[in-house]
């Protein structure tokens, strides 16, 4: 499968500094923000090592519980983070609908997160509510991730974006990045899709990477494109920014694509960028890649699967392996998969 | 956290007889009045000795499996039992919807049962209909828990609440109860609420430790307050039974205040007690503790969370322990973690 | 419980030859089409072995995740697989409800099934939509069963139909077996009913073991009682073939009597044969036996439960052992449960 370069390099290029890793230890996982270039190049690391070699670490939380909320509809990224956990021996318990608990009967969601203490290990939550985390973090002595509440964040969404652009090209995680420096375009609007606002903020931390970040964009959200502060950020961090309205014009620049045309809107989505899509035709670079969080619409022909260009496969992949490195951090399993500890 | 006392204490004041727990095997729960005195002690003790050392037990229910049917919503009960199987390492095979059954095509109890047996070890069953469970049992030859029926009973929330009162009282479980007899108040409507009506059955079996039992209700109840003979059967036990109608000029003399203010009605729910609330601002007795099975409404005010009379926080932490006895008695695994065989 | 008998006897009757086993690594389970006589036998002697000993090969599927997705509503067949699954050790994530997925949102199937490469090691499959699987398999790189498409096809069930026919006369499976042929009585409509066609479809192989296959049906559906070609393929295969439109004045010379009154349409059902059911009075053979695949309606009274001709639940039964012989093969992990490798 295109995309689906062996994980070795990217583990050869980074060494290991376990401490990073221990410092994830009963840490709640809101936003990109959090995470350091450090931080995040060893979540990297520990997701290779698990790729690398998937059958090597199949204990590794035994004996803990994943409870498993998904309060607004989602098959791929719930059994992403469902598969993750199994595959290290854990245990989980799902809810796959909201109409089926508490909160319907009115519960607020602080002792919703009491329960949720006596019952697991570790929370993954999905909410069309923004603020649901923040209510519920409070009251909880277990760790929890977002999973994607409403049109703010989707950060371990980004983190697997990451992981895939390095497994890529390992080099823009070494000293010498600058040399190797790529420029990413991203079809669809950092001020109202969580995977692209998250997206952005894990960038930030990885400006020598970026040569160029180009978001393109239809003229129909030209004036709430960015949110507050959010272009402001990017320049600040080192990061050349530019907009356009013409994709095929501003392809053959481009060496990362990531498209997303769904942008969640509360309790449902819009697509954005209608009018833009990539297929085999599109005047792509040879060596460019396409990354797409999935799952995709008719934005994204299948006549890519099948070419060099497709890495939205193996960032699909890769998602599970990113998500087994987190989930063993955050409930304090890490010990048991460095190497040297 | 309040009530969050160590189980060590109860734990010291129960002693072993592991018969009482050997004789539960592959027995059906189904109502409060099932219990005796040494029975529910041994399963406190056995609770106790989980919460006291929770990874100890870890592989107890290894290969058994658990059928988690919930025909009425619930995520907190049914999690609660979940969380109990998964810690002692079994496996689960849940039923969160009525619509996705066979039940919805049709199909009648007994088949259901039929089937049961040849996929499980264990039933926990929720359902509004309060026959449900007995058109079950004939054909089960797997064991079944009550976890709701209608507004008939739920015994293990029951056993939950009385292990939550003698981990805070442990001497209430000993020859030396009456002198440390406690007066117990319950906000509630004893003929319609299933966790009023089970908890009632359950305390008739403790009489030694009850100094009073105190029944606070709105004057529109009061004529179907009691269930036929349910107060005659208190007081037959030996309780001294009164009732109320004013919650603040009885809650001076009361030790415990269980409250809860759903109850189920067939399909749907009805809210009793709205004129009664506690508060932090309650005349509570200083050491009073209040009990709710959860979850809460307006009835409870959050602002007692912090303080000393909150135990019931840990009344559903010690709910999961309790379960945790319950089940491994049940499906004979009760020799694996008696101490003395 | 009648029908109960020892699957001993049929673990003798067969020998194992476990290459048929290995053969099925990695294999899609589509249509009853694809098995062949000794493929079944040795499935049937794997599912007589794990009955006759339940416990002893609980960690043959250790690690390995099943993905059940039962986008048609089902309790019932997924149970009876995940069931299978976890009795052998697995971990399964489960999709009960098609409201919840990506498939709502427009994602089309090969794109499921690329997720689904990435999420487990097996998929349990059941559609309303008798493509869905056609769609999925090109782009799977795991195996998945067909557990009910439409009205097209269900082969586990027919396998356990078949394996339940066997452990009732092991002599069937047998060089002798014409001298032991029975006639087998199907009440439903071929043409029609999934369950019906992967039956027949399985009974081709086994030529010898049948003395006649009767048809059953109401006049309503003569016309299309068989699919183009299905009436001519028994015929070929060998199987004397005729059709009635009275059950009781069959019933005397039948020894196998298969009753489902469930026909599945599109997104609905229909009940065919309504003017046809079976109770304690009916002329059956003193010695035969009755297979319904279950749930079951008005059509197979219940006062034949405790009779000997109830198989129906030792069908049930041994459907779960059938399914795990199975799925063992399929992933893989044959070579864990052969005797002789």
């Amino acid at each position: 499968m295109c995309g689906d370069a062996h994980p070795k390099a990217l583990l050869r290029a980074i060494q290991e500094d376990g401490d990073y890793l221990l410092k994830l230890a009963n840490q709640h996982i809101v936003s990109s923000d959090q995470f350091t270039q450090n931080g995040m190049l060893q979540l990297f690391r520990l997701a290779a090592k698990y790729e690398a070699n998937p059958r090597r670490f199949s204990t590794s939380l035994q004996g803990k519980i994943l409870i498993s909320a998904f309060y607004e509809p989602s098959t791929r990224t719930r059994l992403s983070f469902e598969s993750a956990w199994h595959r290290l021996g854990g245990d989980i318990m799902s809810i796959t609908d909201r109409s089926t608990t508490g909160i319907a009967k009115g519960e607020c969601l602080a002792d919703v997160a009491e329960m949720f203490n006596n019952y697991g290990d570790c929370v993954v939550l999905r909410d069309n509510n923004e603020s649901s985390l923040e209510e519920m973090i409070d009251s909880l002595r277990i760790p929890i991730i977002n999973a994607g509440n409403g049109c703010d964040e989707h950060p371990t969404q980004a983190l697997a974006d990451l992981y895939a652009l390095f497994k890529w090209k390992p080099e823009l995680t070494t000293a010498d990045a600058k040399q190797h420096a790529v420029s990413v375009g991203i079809i669809g609007v950092p001020n109202r899709m969580r995977t692209v606002r998250s997206l952005i903020k894990s960038l930030l931390k990885f400006p020598d990477a970026i040569k160029e970040l180009v978001i393109i964009h239809d003229d129909s959200v030209s004036e709430h494109l960015f949110a507050e502060q959010q272009r402001e950020q990017i320049e600040q961090a080192g990061i050349h920014v530019r907009t356009s309205t013409d994709l095929n014009a501003t392809l053959p620049d481009i060496d990362v694509v990531y498209i997303n045309a769904i942008s969640w809107e509360g309790e449902t989505f819009n697509t954005y960028g209608k009018s833009f899509s990539l297929d085999a035709q599109s005047p792509l670079k040879e060596d460019a890649i396409i990354l797409h969080p999935l799952a995709r619409g008719p934005e994204l022909a299948t006549d890519l699967d099948h070419t060099p260009h497709n890495w939205y496969f193996s960032q699909a992949r890769g998602a599970v392996f990113l998500r087994m490195a987190l989930l063993t951090c955050m409930v304090q399993r890490a010990e048991r998969v460095i190497d040297v500890v």
